[in-house]
């Protein structure tokens, strides 16, 4: 089969591979249908994820039509579509028992990563049972590829570690796909506003046009400044950081009300400094967290009674052979107007 | 009547005052009992708290008898024997009603800082219906005054915070009073194993008559290995930094378990670094707290029941007209064994 | 002044009264600018509310002006525009302290029932402070009269206790006025389906209008075949009462899944048979509350925001001296297809 | 083997049977060293159950050590000492992974129910790695055995949905193993009181022993009174329904607080009759709930960490092979003053 091949920092190669098996009796081997690129894939051919070694095949996201399952698996069986999620779940570990997949001792985010992931034409994916969602035959798959990652991402990470509420003043800095997917499932709380935040003004567009009641281009450094005059100096509820670097962590930390919540989805590279010297007193409450998808059953539901549509996000589309175009265009991403790119293999 | 007074950094006076009277119809004014000293005294006389000026008298904690009670307070009457909370709360404004008391628009932490305190014969306590709590005629005092402050701080800031949990490993850096108001509390919610951090051997050893199951003394520089090693590289559920400076919160972010929480009690002068690079996927929260003294109601409770002896924090007692002595021997501490130093005044 | 009077079952009056007067320091008297009746006012009409005695003025809903407010109150002063909520609150007493302002043991549900109330020219409002907001001097006052009772009681007695959550499958029992705000505010947190359940074709058309995904006319006595048809037999999350008959408690506590929560919000005056021989292994929770009107801000905060529009409830209107016939039309609900009729004093 | 098997109403006999064998790659075989008897297994015996047909080996709790473990299982091997949960649960289906193990698809209370169970020399263990909990070699058997069911089964049902928190008052009604299990566990969170409800005062002199700080022998129908005297008419915060019929319930439903939680423990074979005519308006909650055995590896933690001590429900021990005795004994419990009887087998 094809894939897509990291070959160490700058190098990437769509090249034949051996078609995976199954290994463990939990394994099962999924034909993937639509993939998708997330920017950790951008970061991990920067180079800056160690644990991805040359020869890996990259992607954490997909949708697919299981080809082969395991004698231990009970939940999918051949020829079940099923949507594949970036976290791999063995449903036994203590972590797992208290709903932090993420921190699986068998599994935890590997797709892509220390095992072969989903940009490519199979895909194994181990512990089947707690890591496939099946789907019904004519499910979208663009829609649904939207919830292998970024949707419970923004979602766990941003919105319930946030603790939107109604009527709560929300500001999300960063409106790329992750900040876009906090915006949409923000909206499940019935927040009074949600202000983005970003230095593009393209996607503030997108962002008002997907729910959000105000937006601050950040690029004059007046970020803080503009959320407070909005707020008549009240400050927010909740700041959610998605983007991953001192500076908007930074706005985050300036804007927050007193009791307020920041909720950090960003990847950092390099630790901030907390001015603790003034929230000491500040009642506030910070979370970190990689996405543990517990909530993918739920989001399921929500797509599927059309209260939730996560195919706003999809701007561009390439067939899987053309994986290497879909780099190029999603790594130009302000330039292109690029938000999800769709790999799409039938 | 007579006070202690600040007079600038370093500047301290046992000298005469006017007797405070009532402004408002929500006021009460209280002949003081029983009194104490904080830790944040010692901030203020070192000039720390710039909101405390020239002639201010000091003190925030105490128990006392209403004198004299305005016509709009209806919980108390001249005669009531009363515990003072250190949080001034009107009752009615948006953090009051929300529980953040500390945050009262009308009040908040102003006892011997923007207003005067309770090192003094008399004070006057605004908003008297929810800023002060009935005690019987023969509470004991001495158990009661560690309720104006102490205790809902270690239990509001840094246990509940923290959400100490059934079967948790609990890990308090510091061992002064504060962290053994923590470390009381903890056991509310029968963690498995309670940690305690320190330089002093005397404040271990009183930990560990208090509930301390493990003592690690951090002098050496390897607290974070010795809890790593202790937790069998695991890690703590709830760390809790009961000092307020970067070494202290340091220890702190590198014992967390993944899914830990970090509570903040202490009061810091200065930004501490974040491991923000290791953190973002570690799935902890850290959180910060002025305390609200919500709980005092409860922990009043649980001290009448006899499941709660706060007593136990008592090293010391002096005349209320010796304060100046007493203020020499909570100075020195670590010297004097001194944790809880008792102010009478009968 | 005039004001509609209770003279005993089945009688009531539109007659003239002494305005009320100031009695307390923290007393407000409002002079009444919009007003409704609630299915609460036709109970004690019919003589089932024995805290009602002759010569009371009926009445607990209200927008209004201050017209006089007593020395101890600092939030309101006279001329503002304000809320006035159906529950009276101390904000001092053990159960305002716990937000149970129903429950307050100075206040509670008192207006139009032990004191008089808000259909009338002008009425006194005891502890101003914690019972009246304030609203800007051109808000909307047919909305917001919505928020004195209605909407608060369907969030907090049906949405809030059953514990509403994305993705729920959501059934409620009765569409009057009540069943509709549970319905308006269930929505803040995107439930996937909401099944409205009602004898009455009108009310479930307007039931559809407002958000209802699924209405289930109950007048062939198989509702509950029909709820566990629409959920493929797996019943539903959330059932909320909001009829306060047995029969319609019958309904809620057989269509619920295993885990799912019953808010009754419905006002009883006999015992129901609970199937605790079924029900006991079933996971479920019960829960029932008078009003707390602990969220009135943050309903206000969304009326504002333009995400709540409450007058879509309104269906009829009469001047305030009409309202013996506005009584008349809300008395027959069903022919005069009224919700909530608005009384006018302008 | 030999085996305690049912063979209808009032028929049980200690016979020879097959040993169990693996049936599905997710099994384990194990022999069983430790089990005991639970009330429900008197009310099989009794024929209420009618999910238990003739041949049926009973018993849903023990330790062991496992036998045979199949392909597909990961967390136990031959040789390891476990403990077995009452409830089986495959970890992935949609309850499950809510912690309704309970109500798991595949599996739930079908221990001595719909499959052979513990009262055997041996018994196969479905979803084995989900269902079996290892233990150390030398680990107090009798003290884990009590961790089968009742520890788990008092804390979920009884405690943690009665959300006991610091300073409430508690009432249990019912000191048989469960109401005592609940009178352990409860003391997790520091409850002021803890009424204990009891017609028999050697159970009531064990609870005193066990931490109850007040009882009500209930036999003079006076309970409720007692209560509401004990609490100076305010009732409880929290009580507990540990017996399962309509006398116990009504006396846990006539002294609840305004606020207060109702939690169901016992086993119902009838309806009760809620008082909603009064509870309307008391902001009550009611729960039911069949344990789930969530919390198995935190009361695991807690055995090990010495702060819980379930050992001393023990009072009787007999050899398996005396199974018919201690039948005998256990259902004249009040007689023979027995909590469990605990079946040895070496």
């Amino acid at each position: 089969m094809y894939a897509l091949v990291f070959h160490g920092a700058g190098q990437r190669a769509w090249e034949q591979k051996p078609r995976p098996q199954i290994q463990d009796a939990t394994d099962a081997v999924v034909r993937i249908t639509t993939s998708t690129i997330c920017g950790t894939d951008l970061h991990i051919l920067k180079g800056d994820v160690p644990t991805v070694t040359d020869g890996r095949i990259l992607g954490h996201e997909g949708v697919g039509v299981v080809e082969e399952a395991g004698a231990g698996v009970t939940g999918v069986r051949k020829g079940d579509k099923v949507l594949i999620s970036c976290i791999t779940s063995c449903g036994t570990c203590d972590f797992c028992k208290k709903g932090m997949y993420s921190h699986c001792r068998r599994g935890g985010w590997i797709l892509g990563n220390t095992i072969d992931g989903t940009q490519a034409e199979y895909v194994r994916i181990p512990h089947a049972d707690n890591s496939l969602y099946p789907l019904a035959a004519d499910a979208d798959e663009e829609a649904m590829v939207m919830l292998s990652d970024i949707l419970p991402t923004g979602f766990e990470c941003g919105v319930l570690n946030g603790q939107v509420k109604p009527g709560d003043t929300v500001a999300i800095v960063g409106a790329g796909p992750i900040g876009l997917a906090a915006l949409l499932t923000a909206q499940f709380y019935a927040p009074a506003e949600i202000v983005m935040i970003d230095l593009d003004e393209n996607r503030l567009r997108v962002a008002r046009s997907l729910g959000g009641t105000q937006t601050v281009n950040s690029s004059d450094g007046q970020a803080v400044q503009k959320v407070m005059d909005l707020t008549a100096g009240a400050g927010v509820d909740v700041a959610i950081e998605a983007v991953g670097i001192p500076a908007t962590f930074d706005i985050c930390q300036a804007i927050l009300a007193p009791g307020g919540r920041l909720a950090n989805v960003g990847v950092h590279g390099k630790p901030v400094e907390l001015h603790l010297e003034r929230l000491w007193a500040h009642n506030v409450t910070l979370t970190t967290r990689l996405v543990d998808t517990v909530t993918t059953p739920m989001l399921l539901k929500l797509v599927r009674a059309g209260r939730l549509q996560p195919k706003a996000l999809v701007t561009h589309r390439f067939a899987l052979a053309d994986v290497m175009k879909a780099y190029d265009t999603f790594g130009n991403a302000a330039k292109e107007r690029a938000l999800k790119v769709i790999l799409q293999c039938t």
